[in-house]
C-alpha cells in the first residue's frame, strides 16, 4: 500500500486502499455518482468496486471494449446520458477501465458542463502504468491515434493491483512492455531485476508498480506539455507504432505493448549504432521480449510501409525520423535522427536475434 | 486605440490595431495559418483581413452562419478539415465571427491534438461585448446552450469596431443589451450617459467598448470559474434566457439581447421588490428599453412554461429561483430567490410599462 504524490494529484496503489476511495467521494460530496465501464470492467471489476463502495446510489454508464470505441461517438453516447441524468458540475464520474475508459471518460468529464471532477480507476496494466500519470486525456479522430483531447488532472488515481487478476494474460503482457521501458529509461535497479524474466506469474505487482510509476512521475514533472525531456517516454514507441499500425488490418494484429516490446529492441539495437548503447543491454532486452512475447516476423515487403508511417508521427519536423534512444539504461537522449538504413538494419536484427533460439 | 491587459492576454480594441496582429502572427511564426468563418464573415469580413493581414499562405475554413450550427457536427467538420490540412500543433487559427465561430472555433483549437493557439477577431457586437472576455468556450449539446466546452484563453483579442457596420440594425441592437447591462452592474457613469439614448447611430463604438469591456474585466478576474460574483454577470438572463427558449420555435423568434433587454427591465422591477433598487431607475431602464427595442407582449399563458424553464437553469439549487439583481446602479447582488407570484408581477410591469406610451 503506497500513495505517490504527484504535483497535482495523488496515485494511491495497493489492495488497503478502498477506505481512501471512500473518504474522498465522501470528502467531495458530489450531487450525484457516475461510473463509467466498459463491457468487460462491468463485469469483471464494477461489483467489486460497488461492494467496497458502499455508496448506495450510484448511475453506471457501459460503453462496447476496445480501442476501436474511442472515438466522438462514443462521448456523444456518454454525454447524452450524462444528460439524461442531469448531472450537474457537483456530480463525480469514477472511470473504471483500462485506457479507453480513462482517456475519453476524463475527456467527457473535464467538457460536461466545462467541466466536473472525475477519478482514475484503471484496471489494465497499461492503464495503471501508463495512462495514470500525466494527465493526457483523447480519444481517437479520423484514424489518428488522441488527436483530440487535452491535458487536465483528475482528482485522484486509484490503482487496485487485484484488478489485474481479470486480465487476460495476453493484455497483462501487452502492458509489461511499458514496464520494461519505464526500468530502461530511468531504474537501472529495477531493470537488473527484471532482465531475467521469464513469466509475468508470482510478480510483486504493489511494488513493481510503483517503481515503474516514480520513472514516468519524474519525466512528466520535469516537462509535464512535452516540451521536450517527455519526448523519452517515446523510447521503443517510433518502431512500436508503426507496426502496430501496419499490422492493423491484418489477420493477426498486435496489441499495443506487443508491439512496442519489437520497437524497444529495434530501438536499442540503434542506440547501439547511434549513442553506444553496450551490446550487452541490446541483446539482454532481446532476450526478454524473446521470452514473454511471441515472435513476428518483419517481412522485408513491410519496410517501405513502417517507414512511412514513421514518417508522419507527429513528434517529426522536416522530414526527418527522429528517436528517443538509450545511451546505458538510466540515460535516455532525445531527438535524434536515424536514416532508412539504420532502422532497417534494426528490424533485421529483431528478426533474426528473436529467431536464434528456434532456428 | 486601446488596449486592455486581462490577467492571461491582452484585448486590443480600435481600427489601429492591424499592425498588432501581424506583429503578433510574426512573433508566433506559425507552421500554418487557419482562418474559421461563417458564410456571413466570410463575405463582409474575410476581405479585410486577408488585405491587412499581408499573409500570403492561409487557410479558410468556412461553416454556416447561425446558432443552431454550433453543435458537435460542426466541430467534426473543423476537426475533418483541420486533419486534411495536416496542421500541427504550432499552427495558428484565427476565428473570424460572432459567437458561434469564437467559442466553437476555439474549443476546436484547444482540442485538436490537444492544443493550438488561437486568436478571437470578434465580429458581432455581442461576441465583442460579451464572448470576448473570460475565456468560456462552447458548444451546444442535446438542446442545451453552451453545455459542453471549457475554460480556456486565447492568445489575444482583437476588436475592429469597423466590422459592427457589417451587421444588421437588428444584431447590433441585441449586441447592446450586454452593454447596458455592463453599466447598470459596474460603471454608474456610463449608465448616465446611456440611459437617455434613443437610437445607436453616431456612438464612439471604441470607447464605448472599453467601459463595457472594463466592467466584464473586472467581474470575471475576482472569479474566473463563477464561483460567486461572476454570477452577477447573469443579470438580466433568468428572465431573458427563459424568454429566448420560449419564443425559440414561435413564429418570431427574440434574438438574445432582445430577451435580455426585457430581462432586465423585469429583473430592474424585482431589484425593487427585494432589495430597493430606486424606482426611477426602473424607469429609466423601461424607458431605454422602450426606445430601442420593439415591444413584444409577454401573454399570460406563457408563464407556467416560462417558471418551468428558469426552474431548470442551471445555476439554481434546491428548486429555488435565484436571481442576479441590483441594489443601485454599480451594486449588484447574487443568489436572491424571488417567488413565482414576483416573477409574474415582474413581466406584468414590463407589459404595462413598455406599452403605456402607445396605449
Amino acid at each position: 500500500m503506497h500513495t505517490l504524490r504527484l504535483n497535482d494529484y495523488p496515485i494511491h496503489i495497493g489492495s488497503g486502499q478502498w477506505p481512501q476511495l471512500r473518504a474522498l467521494v465522501e470528502a467531495l460530496d458530489p450531487s450525484r455518482l457516475l461510473v463509467l465501464c466498459d463491457a468487460h470492467t462491468r463485469i469483471y471489476c464494477l461489483p467489486r468496486l460497488q461492494e467496497e463502495l458502499e455508496v448506495p446510489e450510484h448511475q453506471v454508464v457501459t460503453i462496447p471494449a476496445g480501442e476501436r470505441h474511442k472515438t466522438l461517438d462514443s462521448c456523444r453516447y456518454i454525454w447524452e446520458r450524462m444528460m439524461q441524468l442531469k448531472l450537474d458540475r457537483r456530480a463525480l464520474m469514477l472511470n473504471l477501465g483500462g485506457g479507453v475508459v480513462g482517456d475519453m471518460g476524463g475527456l467527457c468529464a473535464c467538457l460536461f458542463k466545462r467541466g466536473l471532477p472525475f477519478v482514475q480507476l484503471p484496471t489494465s496494466l497499461l492503464a495503471q502504468v501508463d495512462a495514470s500519470v500525466g494527465g493526457k486525456l483523447a480519444i481517437d479522430f479520423a484514424s489518428v491515434k488522441n488527436s483530440i483531447g487535452l491535458f487536465a488532472n483528475p482528482e485522484a488515481v486509484f490503482i487496485f493491483p487485484g484488478f489485474l487478476a481479470t486480465l487476460p494474460e495476453r493484455e497483462l503482457r501487452s502492458g509489461f512492455a511499458e514496464v520494461i521501458k519505464h526500468a530502461l529509461l530511468g531504474d537501472p535497479g529495477h531493470w537488473a531485476e527484471l532482465k531475467g524474466l521469464n513469466s509475468l506469474s508470482g510478480l510483486d505487482w504493489p511494488a513493481l508498480l510503483v517503481r515503474s510509476l516514480r520513472v514516468k512521475q519524474r519525466i512528466v514533472e520535469e516537462d509535464p506539455r512535452e516540451a521536450g525531456p517527455r519526448k523519452l517516454l517515446n523510447f521503443g514507441h517510433t518502431v512500436g507504432h508503426a507496426l502496430e499500425s501496419a499490422f492493423l488490418l491484418s489477420e493477426s494484429p498486435l496489441t499495443h505493448g506487443e508491439a512496442v516490446a519489437i520497437g524497444l529492441v529495434c530501438e536499442c539495437y540503434l542506440s547501439h549504432l547511434k549513442v553506444g548503447l553496450s551490446l550487452e543491454v541490446v541483446q539482454e532486452v532481446a532476450g526478454l521480449v524473446r521470452s514473454l512475447y511471441p515472435h513476428r516476423n518483419i517481412s522485408n515487403h513491410l519496410l517501405p510501409q513502417l517507414l512511412e508511417l514513421m514518417q508522419n508521427d507527429k513528434k517529426n519536423e522536416g522530414g526527418e525520423i527522429r528517436f528517443s534512444l538509450l545511451q546505458a539504461p538510466g540515460q535516455g537522449r532525445y531527438d535524434l535522427p536515424c536514416d532508412r538504413d539504420e532502422i532497417a538494419d534494426s528490424l533485421g536484427f529483431y528478426n533474426s536475434h528473436s529467431l536464434s533460439l528456434f532456428s
